[in-house]
């Protein structure tokens, strides 16, 4: 099932997408709702953010490839993270999908995409382990984790290089049915395809971070996990789009301006 | 003007405090509200956390004798920020006046406060200057920064440092009258003073925070920042009571309990 959330009239509604149009749904995502039958087509609405989170957490390094390319960038060693110690985003960063990002005038010109499956959590949990781990999980959307790389080798924390407005694209929807093993993430700059990689291909899996936060950390209905990315992004040029794409749960895209 | 969340009736409600009473508010804190005339006695309620922020900011290292501190303790040369770049701390770590801090059972000894003045915004604000950074802020409360030395050293992030459930403390309440310049931080472990100090005596003050800040980050009502600590802590053992006191505000109360 596909939840998306979206403009109507001026006002944020929630609706479940089934191919070219999306019913409007009554109630609470995570809890009790009822469809009410009324569908408008998916082509005339303005699809927002899926999710404000509570909290809004972020893997980071978490595949093999980006681990050594983020290594050769900043010329040093290769850190290759130990155990899954979460990290953070800030809510001010999000964007829906179409949303441009906008890049600060005073921003190099190293910034870059970050192709990344978004975990959204459906049920509290806590001291889950890695088996029953997935059974909070409501369904997955896509991200793009965009990144200034002066700011951050320079700075003494990601905040503006990863946290800037605008720089956390989210979306289209979130889909709840998934074969995690299956999943192809494919990253097209201007129509090109410059990435394609295995979704699920990641350092610590899904299951490993939630049985590991889970032991100090309760998550809630609606927190989300932003669950890293693969490889080396281009540098982002001004007027060009990024478009991010999960099978089985779709297109993320969203155009770069710089700030004039 | 003191603004306290409190349980009645197993409802969340809002209220102004006004000596043993709080008035019943109905509406928004930092928009349209009306005074209903129902009063309660303080001493009668259960205070909740005052605010759940969309964001999370905090400053981490900002006052100079901490810093010499904490250098100490992890063996390096003090690290001075060069300028303020801020952090981010978790809404699920989030406790009340008079909650138990839940020290986990595989904690080291080195469970430690860390007590703040906590800047809450009430207005949506965008590339402020430091002459007019303070026009965002609706008023201050205190936070207890509680922290794990030693996963704080050897973790990759400060995730569980500083975010597990309950480790962070907040209230009692919002104080919206406040002179920053005399304020002074008291902090007694069971009754006793450990350390005084004067609040503003930051390294990046509150406007140089908010004018750097906001020239990348929106900044919404209901987000906080904490501006972090001066000097050392003891290692708080299991049962120690700690209170943070900031004149002109009140006092946040806590007790440590280790997890049986």
């Amino acid at each position: 099932m596909r939840w998306a959330r979206f403009e109507s009239n001026g006002k944020a509604q929630t609706g479940i997408v089934e191919g070219s149009v999306i019913e409007v749904i009554e109630g609470d995502m995570f809890g009790d709702y009822k469809r009410t039958g009324h569908k408008v087509a998916l082509d005339g609405v303005k699809l927002l953010v899926p999710l404000v989170p509570q909290t809004f957490y972020a893997a980071g390094l978490n595949y093999v490839e980006h681990i050594m390319e983020q290594a050769k960038l900043n010329n040093r060693e290769p850190n290759i993270p130990e155990k899954p110690d979460i990290g953070y985003r800030a809510n001010n960063a999000l964007i829906a999908h179409d949303e441009n990002v906008i890049v600060p005038k005073d921003a190099t010109d190293k910034v870059q995409y970050e192709a990344e499956i978004v975990v959204i959590v459906g049920k509290k949990a806590k001291h889950l382990t890695e088996e029953n781990a997935l059974s909070c999980v409501f369904g997955y959307t896509i991200g793009n984790d965009v990144s200034e790389r002066t700011w951050q080798k320079g700075d003494r924390t990601l905040w503006r290089a990863k946290n800037t407005d605008t720089f956390k694209p989210m979306g289209p929807w979130i889909e709840t049915e998934v074969d995690l093993d299956k999943l192809q993430t494919t990253v097209r700059v201007d129509g090109k395809v410059t990435i394609e990689f295995e979704t699920n291909n990641m350092l610590y899996g899904i299951e490993r971070y939630i049985a590991a936060m889970t032991k100090y950390v309760t998550l809630y209905p609606g927190d989300m996990i932003w669950m890293g990315t693969e490889g080396a992004s281009p540098d982002i040029k001004d007027g060009q789009t990024v478009e991010v794409e999960i099978n089985q749960i779709g297109t993320l895209r969203n155009k770069f301006v710089r700030e004039k």
